[in-house]
């Protein structure tokens, strides 16, 4: 095994182009077999195994910096630079993280989870390199569905003008996660299929020479002629006119290749774009031919491609999938908005119901947010499907676009709390604080699937400005769903299980936390009152009155960032009561990045499990003695 | 005066081409007149006379949709819809907004303060119109800065890919409130400059015929030969390969030409573009000299070009802009970073002293956030200028690239808190809660432009993660500034007065109000605390015990959303701490969007004055009652 003697970059520059050809299908054997027990982004390392071999073979990192969008497909960077023998705990708690990652290594120079950051990161650093006089090179690595992202086009529109020394190669695999919309995609596609006319080049060269000689008042036009011509022998015009060198396409498993036309790449002065073809799934046919389910599978059986699911409730995400169907079956005034995550959201089936009032606009989510606020101002009833993770692109756009006017769009937002083994990057911490802080906002939290159903309900019928449900990444509770969703009144709780001793307000999964803890407690003859607080914003202010009245220590529970999340409304709400003397205790997830691992770990580190809440219970000092 | 027969949009329709042209002087007049006495934005409005009565004398406002991005280009759109009596309350306090309101108008179909969000709008307003079967038409006019902000690169990506009939208007001032940047602005000059080889299109189709006839083999490549050719005859490819028909460029001050090319485009199926060249601060000669200084005015003097300029200390913008001078002449690490906004944030010093060390991205929010994480993962100190509202823009990339990897990012943030005449859609209202909810985050606010000086002292000596200092849009209180800054340790408050009756956390301007608020009381025999909440987060805990053992009664006050804000963070402490039986009273700015009027009037209307604090303390139970 050649895999075997490669511990850092400088190995692989001792092989011979044979050998490199080898050890990228060595690799490829250990991403099949080491992923088939541990899950991971298994296609999109795939496409890459010669592309990151030749980066390694012809750069010198961490002298020069690679960027690697996203950050999910740098596990064969993460192989070639020492760490291959820890892909064992791959993506498992305080294991080899599933994305780049500063502390783990120097050669891992940017970290990203979301896309479309690496342009800038990359600009960031050229301007540092050339301010310091120093001569590194800057290579980004990023796909063709985060180029189309926002920040990634001001980015090219930044380089391009200053003409900085930067080598960003476009992995050109045809799909994002979902395939690729937009029009910069078909301006991809358009270049990929015309690369039998490369070979013409000679002949057109060969035709030109045919137009006669031109002199006189005609030789400006003659000059903007033969300027236009390098449209024809040069593809990517596009890229061209932003400020870039293109080269391309090219094929990206092709080493050799790659090789030569990086090294060409590297002589270019000012930025270049190499455009790299590339297959997601290369070298193992189940995710070839299914690049989309196989995107970031859990663990597989390698003979069969069989993914191995777990069985139990269905997840939120198919109950919102399913539930939205059936809404739209009934009103028309429904659309479906997703950034590039049509599968991810549960709306597979829902674009294939409504192929027109299914809209994926690509990564793009600060458009998607704004294209709502346009649909909801023309009357439409527009659900915009996004991660909590994904939504704080478009904070600007929610707050601008759509509390200020108030239009009637709806948020579902899915992956709220903790998300498990994507870590730090993708958790939906934060949602809560900075939704509920906005004016206009309507904020809810399902306990359960069918509540999540009735939210969706609630959601259609609200017609006084912007509503939002989050939901969870897990499975439901297994909560019967065969009822006709019915909307709730905006603003209200549930008691859940009464009790005297103290009052838990919980959010989402959290209500089963405390609904166990509850059972724990009564045993020890303690009566903890279950709360469901599903409206985050508002709140439900005369249930907040009757505890102060009853002066019972309240806990809030929540799965999301204890900073202006809904602990912290409850006690804004107390001092703007002038309630005094109550005892409000606030457990969420505390001040710091909570890093990958199961979601179950997740909620052990911070302290929000059954038993936890058991504890806190306990040593709440019991009202009797508190009034004292 | 035929500005006086016109009413509606419909009583343009009647008039003839030579009355339109006058009526446009008419306009101008009407403009450079009223704006004189209230101020406004002046120049961007002189450059769309003549399209904006080419707009409403072709199509049919409110049915077809106008949507003006930015929107505060858009006073003449008022002045056609029936809002010219109003211009003498433009942007006071219950007058006529600066922007498109919809509150105003059927004819203000969308709304909007910040940048590039037309295209979003009008692609959603597109597809609802398509979806329910109507056929109006959607124009989107947009300027040549906001064109190249994400969102609008995103939607053009999306509107390219859905041929949607939207006709997008490419208002090219060459301006967005600064001079533009960015290959796509070099683009449009290239094509700007090129206008005099349109007429040579003749020449070249006469050329090409001179090109032999070509069979047999050479057939494909022939083809895709005079397909290159639409590069010349065409401009706009770069737009043609997002999708759009191009039309352009054209003179937007020439009415009969814009009319005739506004029809040509309204002909075409699909999206279209046209680009239309205009002179910012058209007919008003001091504006069209220089337009940026005649952004957005107050009043002046119309003969002499004078404008009137309020006389006080100097701003804290200046101070800012003077200070980081100071610094980068000491530690080359400093580079400044701005999204188009080199004078409004102070730094036109800067960029002459340092002008490798300046870095305008221009309208791009979110490459400027990860740009700076860039350049401070390789060491530098990168000082993000930006205001307020306009880091909204940038949330995700604060949290996800700055604030998750704990990088060394100052975030100037000017305009924090009420802005007065640009109202709603400018208050820096929110980034407290935005910012303080997020780990590894330091937030400061100064009392004075002393202290703001010592704040970015502190940032520049502070290397364990981002770090924010925000100030506020008004001048700062006179306070001294000869001595050189010196850094205050993280997370200390200061006594400024003390008092035994209650304490005031203030921070900022409010400072000012609590001390003024404190020497009334004094007079009354109540002594009131006064203390410098300068760090946001991390909050002065020892501090907050202290006043905790004390049980004195709390009053903090902000100029900055309640919800989520420092107020919030002060009872979330308490919380943390069981501390349970204190009074504490948060004031800042409510639940909901202040609309536009003078700063003092926004202060005046949320409740955020010196008399209102003076009662508000004087409602309190005294300590000693409260005891009892």
């Amino acid at each position: 095994m050649l895999l075997e003697q490669i511990n850092r970059p400088e190995d692989l520059k001792r092989l011979s182009l044979t050998e490199l050809e080898t050890l990228a299908g060595e690799i490829r054997q250990f991403l099949i077999e080491k992923l088939s027990v541990t899950g991971g982004h298994l296609s999109s390392n795939l496409g890459v195994v010669e592309l990151t071999i030749a980066l390694h073979t012809l750069f010198h990192s961490p002298y020069d910096k690679f960027i690697f969008d996203v950050g999910h497909q740098a596990y064969v960077h993460k192989i070639l630079t020492g760490r291959k023998d820890k892909f064992d705990t791959l993506r498992k708690y305080k294991g080899l993280c599933g994305f780049v990652k500063r502390s783990e290594s120097e050669h891992d120079v940017w970290e990203a989870g979301h896309s479309s950051t690496s342009l800038s990161a990359a600009m960031g650093m050229a301007m540092a390199r050339d301010l310091k006089g120093e001569h590194n090179k800057v290579v980004a690595v990023i796909g063709d569905g985060a180029i189309t992202g926002g920040m990634a086009l001001e980015a090219m529109n930044h380089i391009g003008h200053e003409k900085k020394n930067i080598m960003v190669i476009l992995n050109d695999n045809e799909m994002s996660i979902a395939p690729n919309v937009g029009a910069i995609h078909n301006y991809l596609s358009k270049i990929r299929s015309d690369r039998h006319y490369l070979k013409a080049k000679e002949e057109v060269e060969h035709l030109l020479k045919k137009i006669p000689a031109i002199g006189g008042t005609l030789a400006k036009t003659a000059e903007k002629l033969k300027d236009s011509l390098k449209y024809f022998v040069l593809n990517g015009v596009w890229f061209e006119e932003l400020g870039f060198t293109y080269i391309g396409p090219v094929d990206g498993h092709n080493l050799p290749v790659l090789l030569d036309t990086l090294k060409q790449a590297e002589k270019v002065n000012g930025p270049v774009l190499v455009h790299v073809v590339t297959t997601k799934g290369k070298g193992y046919t189940p995710a070839e031919q299914d690049s989309h389910s196989w995107h970031g599978p859990g663990p597989y059986k390698i003979e069969s491609g069989q993914v191995l699911k777990s069985v139990g409730p269905p997840m939120y995400t198919e109950i919102f999938g399913n539930t939205l169907i059936e809404l739209a079956e009934k009103d028309s005034r429904i659309v479906a908005v997703t950034p590039a995550m049509p599968g991810g959201s549960g709306l597979l089936k829902f674009a294939k119901q409504f192929p027109n009032r299914m809209i994926d606009v690509g990564i793009a989510e600060q458009h998607a947010a704004t294209l709502c606020a346009g649909l909801a101002s023309e009357g439409l009833k527009p659900v915009f499907a996004v991660y909590s993770t994904f939504l704080q692109r478009a904070y600007d756009q929610v707050v601008h676009d759509i509390c200020r006017p108030k239009l009637n769009v709806t948020f579902a937002i899915d992956r709220a709390g903790f998300v498990g083994p994507d870590g730090e990057t993708h958790h939906g911490a934060y949602d809560i604080s900075f939704l509920r802080t906005l004016p206009n906002m309507v904020l809810m939290m399902p306990k359960d699937e069918r509540e999540l159903r009735d939210m969706m309900q609630t959601a259609l019928e609200y017609n006084d400005g912007p509503i939002a449900y989050r939901y969870p990444r897990n499975s439901g509770t297994g909560a019967s769903i065969v009822e006709a969703p019915k909307a709730i009144p905006i603003g209200t709780w549930e008691t859940l299980r009464d009790g005297d001793y103290a009052a838990v307000l919980a959010v989402g999964p959290m209500v089963q936390v405390a609904e166990e803890a509850a059972e724990q407690l009564a045993k020890e003859g303690i009566n903890l009152r279950v709360v469901n607080a599903r409206f985050i914003k508002p709140l439900d202010e005369a249930y907040l009155l009757q505890l102060a009245s009853e002066s019972i220590p309240i806990i809030t529970m929540e799965e999301g960032s204890i900073q202006g999340g809904l602990g912290s409304s409850v006690v804004e709400f107390y001092a703007a009561k002038s309630v005094v003397g109550l005892h409000v205790q606030i457990m969420g997830i505390p001040d710091y990045f909570v890093e990958h691992g199961s979601v179950k770990e997740q909620r052990e580190e911070v302290g929000l499990t059954t038993q936890n809440l058991v504890t806190e219970v306990k040593k709440l000092v019991p009202r009797k003695r508190q009034r004292a």
